[in-house]
């Protein structure tokens, strides 16, 4: 009846580009590289969701050789996401997701994000988690040049 | 009626500090520099249960901006986690956990940690899990700059 | 009845070695480096089996000094572990996993893994899922240096 799922994403951090995290625009002086919007939360969920139900991961789904998926809005994958375990009979339980990141503080648009997010999962924002972390200097991370997200979620067979 | 969380924490290791792990004080070289005991399962830990009832994370609820977390013991966090998922009408049902670190050895603690935390959480050793790993020397873990804890589990919903 | 396990293993890419993954032999100029075959993927799920009932670690089974372990294929270390959950009355639900490489491509072996894997644990390989990423060439993992598994799982009681 329940399912796990987990995902993880990875993306440089740049000068040059808006910093898309959670379906929300931050003001930034990088953002993240990629081929869609680079959203790493966005994508971490998409991977869960996937993973959870077994159908591959976010690159065979929405391959960065495919023209229409770039510089796209990451909502976009998600709800396709949505659409692809609602089509099996599956719904979100909860989501916990951390983002390791040493610059900006984040927290703040933490909310925006949650709001984003449950409505494209059809879920209330008391069961989207959105946790943030610094690696303390340490790594790629804490130089700022790139950005990490991890999310867990429990999905759960409807009816 | 389950619910998942997930939490990592990062912490750099340097000489002239205690090492606090898991609540207990391990005998070693350096100790992980943080704000309060710098305790890493025990955050990641923290932030699970938060994360499994979003409720914010670690630094939402214990700033290291507060005076009064200053090198307190983590113990007392985890308690304060605790009671607010106890609140809400939850429960632990398992804790895996994973630390990473190059050195010192530590699963001969392994025992001791399980017993501190599975007392504060009021369940049995049998549902707390405390795995270790090397990095194999890469990374900032492996120069042992820093170690890195990782928590996921399941509470379910009282009654 | 749930219960959530975790696990993660990281080891180097070196030349000269057989590249083992998920049970299967790819073909590529580097393999894993390590006591066993090192297959990252087999041993973070072995872990995770492991935490999900606090059997301890892959250290603790299948200690890395006993020459009986000596290039010993992961699969039977598997097996081994399958053995220590379906005895104490537990099944797999299913398994969501993500490797951690720069190179080679291996999707196109998933299947393949998720086939060795779910015969040995039982389920079918809808209740197996591989998903990659790279890192975006940052870190030990995006110079080609190491490579990293994490898995998730969930166990259920049977009866």
């Amino acid at each position: 009846m329940y399912r796990i799922g987990q995902g993880i994403d990875f993306h440089q951090m740049v000068e040059g580009r808006e910093f898309w995290l959670g379906g929300v625009l931050i003001p930034h002086t990088k953002g993240a590289l990629g081929h869609s919007d680079a959203d790493v939360l966005l994508h971490a969920i998409c991977d869960a969701m996937l993973g959870a139900l077994s159908l591959g991961d976010i690159g065979k789904h929405f391959p960065d050789t495919d023209q229409s998926f770039k510089n796209i809005d990451s909502k976009i994958l998600l709800e396709r996401c949505f659409t692809l375990i609602a089509e099996r009979g599956y719904c979100v339980v909860n989501v916990d997701s951390t983002i390791l990141l040493q610059a900006p503080k984040i927290m703040k648009y933490a909310d925006d994000m949650r709001e984003t997010i449950a409505k494209i999962l059809h879920i209330t924002t008391d069961d989207i988690s959105i946790k943030a972390t610094t690696t303390e200097q340490m790594s790629f991370i804490g130089r700022e040049e790139g950005i990490v997200a991890t999310a867990n979620l429990l999905l759960r067979k409807v009816g």
